[in-house]
This record gives C-alpha cells, structure tokens and sequence, in this order.
C-alpha cells in the first residue's frame, strides 16, 4: 500500500487548509487503495480569520493544534516528517498555505518559505517521489524547484509571479492536472478557478492522486 | 434541482460538526445533482476542545462563526431557515450536534434540543419532508420524533438512550441506512462505528441522499 503524506496549514480557507480541498485529497487516497498520514508545523497562525465576515480576529491559534481538527487529531508535527516513510507528499490549498506555510499572500514573488515545509519538499524532491499540490499551494514549489512547471489555473497575476520566481505556468480548467514529469510534480487548480463546486474539487483531487500514483 | 438544507454545528469533531461527514454530505449531494444551503445556530459553542490533546481550551468560540470555515463564509444563521424554501435536511455527526445542537453528551436520554434546531426539525417532518442524520446526530430526532425508528450503529449505550426516549433503535454497519419510511427519518451510523475510514463514509453519506431523493 502506498504511503502519502498530507501538510495541512490549518483549518478553513481564509487562515488554513482549504477543508474541501484537504477532505477530498484525503478522500481520493483512500479510494484509490492508499493510505496517508497528517502533518503541519507546530507554529503560531499568521492570523485568525472570522469566516463569516473575512475580517481578522484578535485570537491566536496553533496551525497543528487547529489542523487537527481536519485530522480527528490523528495528526504529527511536521517537524517529525521523515521523506524516506512515504512514496508521496500532497499539499492542499487554502490561505494557510500562503499566510503560514509560506509567506505568499503577503510578499507574492518575495516570499519565503515555512523551514520544515522547505525540509519536506526538497527532501521529497531529491528522493524522486511525487509531489502534488492544489490551488494556491503550487507557489510553494515555484519558489522551491526551479525551473518547475505548475498550475494554479489562469489568473494573471499569481501566474506572472510563479513565472518570475522561475516556474512555468500552465493554464488549466478545473479537475485539469498539470504534470511535469520530470521533477514529478503534479498540480490542480481548484478554488483558484471561480464558481467551482465541491464535486468538480472531488474530480481534481482525483485526478491529482491518479496522476502521481500512475 | 432538489434544495438540501445543512444544520452544522461548530467545526470539528470534538466539538463541533464532524467535518469527514459534513464534507461528504455536501459532496454527496453535489454528485446527486441537488443544491445545499449550510446553516448554523449562532450562538456560543458549549466548550472549545483542542483537538490535537483531546483537552478542553480556556477559549470561547461561536457555533455560526466556526461552521463559516467549512461553509467557506456561505451560511445563514438557523433563525433564518424557512422549510418552505427545502425539500430535505440533512444533521451531521461529530460532538457538536450532542453539545451545541442538543445536551445529549452531558444529559444522555434527558437531553434537551436548541430551540432553532427543534423548529427546522419539526417544521421539516410536519411538511411531510425528509431528514437525514448522520452518526450520532440521530439523538436529536430520538428525541423530537417519539416512536421514530433509526440508527447510531450498533453502540449498545446510545442504543438504549434512543429506546429509552420512545425510539426504535436498528443495529447498523458501515455504509448502511436506516429508513423510517413513514416519518421520512434517514440514519448512517458513520464515525459512531470504530476503524471507519473516510471513503466508508463517503459511501454512508451517498447512501443517506440517495434515499432521501428517491
């Protein structure tokens, strides 16, 4: 059975892990007969969003402690990951991607990288094992791989930015893959693209675990 | 297109709304080719449980703001939900729904229902419509519906919680719906069974719409 391990970012799609996008990765592991185990950084939230207005609250919230939650608390520290335990590495989207495990939201093209998130990838990379990510999460790997080719579906201005940091950006529809074969790194665009619903992010998920188990 | 109303409570397991099942409530009906609208009682949730240690948090959060992250933003408090305006309603499981919706967690067969949560449910069966509860959501329906028969699996304690209340109690596995065909009551027993996976109740939540759209 093929291992695949999930760094989630938090819970909820303003100041964590899209939870669509990470329940339907899950989902597709383990309807195509593999198995996953969770991970995020044990680190303070960039910021806490109030989901029903989108204005910010003053609380402070752990990314693992909340990414648990997803989890049903079956979840490690990401600073426990070990590359060489599993075939593959997802990353759903989701604002916790570009306010926690990175800093895109706020430096786009001058982003920077969560240290452990940085250590999970390469060390995938280096092992040649596949390497997915979904809907903003890709410009973790455009800063990360050079030269990568990637998708976060067609808005102009993330695109230019992925290209700036050196990646190749591929248009795409939704449950579309982009797949660069060479750095075995498989990308879809979900809620990047607009009006999507959640069966259309069920097909990308698996169509994203189809293309990196192939 | 069949309307579907959500009744979530809070986000998370622990407690909150069960987001496996929630996610895949939605999913199901998306695939069923039905609409849903997601709604929430806004009020205080009755504890905020850190889910990585299983320990409640010295923290106050609300029911209608914390179900807003697996909404993605998209719910309406529970006051505003009108049963003219569905054909069917649907109650997750997780914690939530036994401590925010109900006290069934600290009353057990004494429980008492949200006032919100009792209307939408009784004005639902009162028109004749269908209702689906998932995983230990049932309680509710044990309680406001005397004589209804349903599932929670086959836990022997709950079981006899839902008799005791003037329920008839059908032993369920994974997957399987209990249909009260006169009271229009769907019931899936989902995490309330040990060693379940989430593409189990993936299956569970298509079964449960499905026979609530036949």
């Amino acid at each position: 059975m093929k291992k695949i391990a999930v760094i989630l970012s938090g819970c909820g799609v303003f100041d964590g892990s899209e939870i669509g996008e990470s329940m339907m990765a899950l989902l597709a592991i383990d309807l195509y007969g593999a198995s996953y185990s969770i991970f995020a950084p044990d680190k303070a939230q960039a910021v806490v969003m109030n989901h029903l207005t989108g204005e910010p609250m003053d609380e402070r919230r752990n990314v693992l402690v909340e990414a648990a939650r997803i989890a049903r608390g079956e979840i490690a520290p990401l600073s426990s990951f070990r590359a060489d335990e599993f075939d593959a590495l997802i990353l759903p989207g989701g604002f916790g991607a570009a306010k926690n495990l990175s800093t895109y939201a706020s430096d786009g093209e001058r982003m920077t990288v969560d240290a452990e998130v940085r250590q999970a990838v390469l060390a995938m990379h280096a092992a040649g094992k596949p390497i997915g990510a979904m809907c903003i999460a890709p410009v973790i790997l455009a800063h990360l791989l050079p030269g990568v080719k990637l998708t976060i579906g067609k808005d102009p201005r993330t695109a230019a930015h992925i290209t700036a940091m050196g990646g190749v950006h591929e248009a795409t529809e939704e449950a579309q893959v982009s797949a660069d074969a060479v750095n075995k790194v498989y990308t879809t665009p979900c809620y990047m693209l607009n009006g999507v619903r959640i069966g259309q992010i069920f097909q990308s998920a698996q169509a994203l675990v189809k293309a990196m188990l192939a």
